[in-house]
């Protein structure tokens, strides 16, 4: 039934993840998640004593989300561990577009709005960022032996990480796609140089 | 005397300025701006008939501060342009840590909490953005000769503000330097390729 308990909490957690994706935490008000999940006070307020209570099973619900709908699809498509990290940014490209530029990374809009009042929500989004990140750093795992032995690959899976992020924030400042693609086609010329670097077994760049 | 108009609108948007880059835009209340710059409601209605007027002011100072406040110093200190690039970055660093990474890019902050629903702000982000990536892209082009002609320098100036934006956002989130540092080694590493690749005169990288 979609009355019972569990799919009320469920609405909820869905509505308020859809609201604060599109217009922040501060911004979206406990009475336009009610009136959207359709639902009374008091079940909210018997689930979620607090908004923040709210925010924090939103963002468990990203984490859960994470593989099945980020990861997974992209693994299913895509053999090769090094493409599988430029589809997995392929899909924050199509994201960006689909939506005009409204939606970006959803957990990137809250480390930045909520990041230095909450540690709770601040926590929650580092371990969004973790999940992501062992995702990352398992595809360049696989190609361990394509890249160069000077790299250190947790480093490179945050890089691609701090690339993504700031690209869609670019993206989204700008209301176009090109510094996303630029930043992209970067990250491109640089994984190009290290596959050719450790293929010629040349020794590693060094400088400074 | 400190009590002209002027010196009320300045108070007010530097009030503003920091209310909101610690905060956030839509946690900031008119109240709480007053009270710190001591002035009466309608001093602020005066010069700023809406909050968004106010921010409008907000981010127009940040444009008229990027070259004084973030370029120039840096630029005074450091002659190479390679190096002054890193040196912008390093600035970055600082603010993380002095303010226990309560503090990153305030333009970015803004950008992702308002880009969706006010079309001024957004733009306003964008012009603040390109002025950033017009200092980095002068470094680049006086640098032209040590890059390999296939680089896009107007390319690869928004890349390392994506990588600034993502690094900042990770470090902020996790309270960590670590991301921020892995970002920029990462990005240094690519700078050494790109720079030995021009010495060598080597063909550029071409896979995919």
């Amino acid at each position: 039934m979609e009355t019972t308990q569990a799919s009320t909490r469920d609405r909820l957690i869905a509505v308020a993840r859809d609201l604060i994706y599109e217009q922040g935490y501060t911004a979206t008000g406990i009475a336009q998640i009610l009136e959207q999940a359709d639902a009374k006070p008091g079940s909210l307020y018997h689930f979620f004593p607090t908004k923040e209570d709210l925010l924090i099973a939103v963002l468990e619900s990203y984490k859960e989300l994470l593989f099945p709908a980020v990861m997974q699809p992209v693994f299913d498509q895509v053999a090769d561990p090094i493409e599988r990290i430029f589809d997995v940014l392929k899909g924050y490209r199509q994201m960006l577009l689909f939506t005009e530029f409204t939606k970006g990374c959803p957990i990137g809009n809250i480390a930045l709005e909520l990041a230095d009042s909450h540690s709770r929500i601040r926590t929650l989004c580092a371990e969004n960022f973790d999940g992501w990140l062992d995702a990352i750093r398992s595809c360049l795992d696989d190609a361990s032996n394509r890249l160069p032995d000077t790299i250190d690959r947790t480093e490179l899976a945050s890089f691609v990480l701090s690339v993504m992020e700031g690209a869609v924030m670019q993206a989204r400042a700008y209301r176009m796609i090109e510094p996303y693609d630029a930043a992209i086609n970067q990250l491109r010329d640089y994984f190009n140089r290290l596959l050719d670097d450790a293929t010629k077994g040349s020794p590693p760049a060094s400088r400074e």
